[in-house]
């Protein structure tokens, strides 16, 4: 497997406002061929940071790309840094001179002499043409590496590796396939998910897997590698399966949904409707379940009850019940979630009240109690969870609780 | 001016789906205490490209700070490779062990075995404490330089970065203060706001400005430079007077507030009450508003009437009135304000109605156009606006407008 590593070059994008994207539709497109990137890279005007890390960059990795630093101002050390990097002299190439001028032409105006500047290309480079800009990109062989060299602007440098380079970059990595696929898991922490199934991604060796934890859910990564797209794929479907066998309900999806389409999904399958009436998420389960395009086939109505008034008024939670048990209890939650489903009509209901904090909490609740309501045309019931983290995690993963809570509930029936 | 570089650990950072975006707070932060960032790198769980990369960095920077890699499993390498590249031991601690067990107890849940490796720390390094997680941070002296190593979530890193290491860097970094201050404005473009405060900004040498379009609003971000806090502070809001003096109401924050803190603090200040209906947003207003602590001040009651009846039944909006206007109509809009106001009797009631698309346009009413409702004790009036963008943005944008238009109507009072 070749590697490969990007390098981003300009002063902006060390400022706390820009961050590089051009690297990531690189990745994309290198992993297509099966080449993986290794490291990347962002550095500025800074010419011997530069010149060191397309050194380093070389010495460790097949495939070298660097986007940016192409333009005509003193600032764009691009052309100059990495010939000195490869030993190498620039070459002026009166053609390109003559085509920018036409390009200015074109536009009305005169090319400025600074301008010329981009009509240096590196001995022995490959120029790389740019149809919608002013810089040329190179692709120059040393021994049997490749470095690549891109202006920065998407719009110019995704035509010119698409038409020049993505080829080229195919031939040397070879025939190797390699696909992607992403199981969900609710209700495990990292590590249980790791020792239990180990076991099974450690017996393959042309999957690579790996296990990260997201906000309240843990995400199992498998890459595939294979002659082509239907093996991979077939290589990831097994592994899945043994996944799924192993940690049952606990896998919300493997094709790397997010529960609010899982659940929409299955509402959507039995025709079946959906109320929400939420205390301390606020809107946040309601706003995540809309959130997906035709949601309003099931999703009905939402209640948000944040006073206690509104408890009352909106789903007809008696007064005595919030007095003898609380605002956050399990018979409040479990009168929220009734009362939202008798007046929305709907097969199912949940709902929330807990204590998002920072402040709230008491020694018998402390911030991060939260009770999850369930109600359907056969029984309401309810459970109560403890969760950690400040108010925006606590919102979170009790919104992703009520979620899951619904999808077991739904499934079992 | 002190150098610093900073380092991204992890394997998920070098995806086509995932970007780093801890370097880009980071920056924000050093540079408020005058220390500019050289480098970044993303680099994955690649003993020997992660090691070379802290060597190299720790040779050229004063300051070099990693991100990730502290998890529990194997493929987290920081706490081994960065103790080896700067030629120190990793030491164990029963203290961080017996932590980590409560920890896991206060989930009711038992510690895994494999927790046990984020007890080791860097020889001679300080202890950096992680309230929201379970690894723990280092800062390690080296001559006159620092490696300050830190979890990778962005809610366990950012605080213990303001907690325990600013104070120390802002120490060693000396007498130059930049201070910051972001203004956010509504309701006008990039390049109009540019125009308006351009003869304010550019007649100070010692404040740099840019100007952001975010979303649904733009933002001037100040960055004066000055001998200590207080005067950078007063340059800053010597110019904030001016634009704000310049643009009128349509600056909704001098302090990089968010629109739904400003509005909450405007309720707040008259003790006044709000209650929210929605439509196509599908609880995203009442979810923001919800997100501040203390919120429950102000926030009596939401409703998400996503379907006709739901409107009717909840809103008490007649059937003619959606049957005669449609239900995405400014007569729906004005009836569910007033009809949300009622119920919930609350001072201030809004409502949206509108088109999130992808589907559901039609020529006179196409994908983004959304109706805006207002009541209050003496008036019920709405306004239509047509928003660009994808389902996302447009429900995004209609939320921001809503509240817009609810602070322009308190201020206005």
């Amino acid at each position: 497997m070749l590697s490969a590593e990007i390098i981003a070059i300009g002063s902006e994008l060390l400022t706390p406002e820009k961050t590089d994207t051009n690297g990531l539709w690189l990745t994309g497109k290198l992993n297509e061929i099966g080449i993986e990137v290794k490291l990347k890279t962002i550095v500025g005007d800074d010419s011997l940071r530069l010149e060191e890390t397309i050194k380093d960059a070389l010495k460790r990795s097949d495939v070298v790309i660097t986007t940016g630093g192409l333009g005509p101002t003193e600032d764009d050390i691009t052309r100059q840094i990495s010939a000195r990097a490869i030993g190498r002299e620039l070459v002026f190439h009166e053609e390109i001179v003559e085509h920018l001028r036409e390009r200015f032409r074109a536009w009305g105006r005169e090319m400025p002499e600074i301008n010329k500047r981009q009509a240096y290309t590196i001995e022995g480079a490959e120029i790389l043409p740019n149809p919608n800009g002013s810089a040329v990109g190179m692709a120059v062989g040393i021994g049997e590496k490749f470095l690549i060299i891109l202006p920065g602007p998407p719009r110019e440098n995704q035509p010119m590796f698409n038409d020049f380079v993505f080829q080229k970059l195919r031939e040397k990595a070879g025939e190797i396939v390699f696909r992607k696929r992403i199981l969900k898991v609710s209700g495990l922490g990292e590590s249980a998910v790791d020792e239990a199934i180990a076991p099974i991604y450690s017996a393959y060796n042309n999957v690579s897997t790996s296990i990260l934890f997201n906000k309240s859910e843990v995400e199992v990564h498998l890459t595939a590698q294979g002659a082509n797209d239907i093996e991979a794929d077939a290589l990831n479907a097994e592994i899945a399966a043994k996944i799924v066998e192993k940690l049952g309900i606990a896998v919300f999806s493997t094709e790397g949904e997010e529960m609010e389409e899982v659940v929409g999904r299955l509402l959507t399958e039995r025709s079946e409707t959906l109320s929400v009436a939420e205390s301390c998420t606020g809107g946040l389960i309601s706003q995540r379940l809309t959130d997906i395009s035709g949601s309003s086939r099931y999703f009905i109505e939402g209640v948000i009850a944040y006073a206690n008034e509104a408890k009352t008024n909106a789903l007809n939670v008696s007064p005595e019940i919030i007095e003898q048990n609380g605002a956050v209890s399990a018979e409040t939650a479990e009168a929220m979630a009734k009362g939202m489903r008798a007046r929305a009509k709907t097969n199912y209901a949940i709902s929330i009240t807990g204590i998002a904090g920072p402040t709230g909490g008491t020694p018998e609740k402390p911030v991060g109690t939260v009770f999850i309501g369930y109600s359907d045309e056969k029984l309401t019931k309810s459970f109560k969870i403890v969760l950690p983290g400040d108010r925006f995690l606590i919102r979170w993963r009790s919104s992703q609780a009520a979620l899951d809570y619904l999808r077991r509930q739904i499934l079992k029936k």
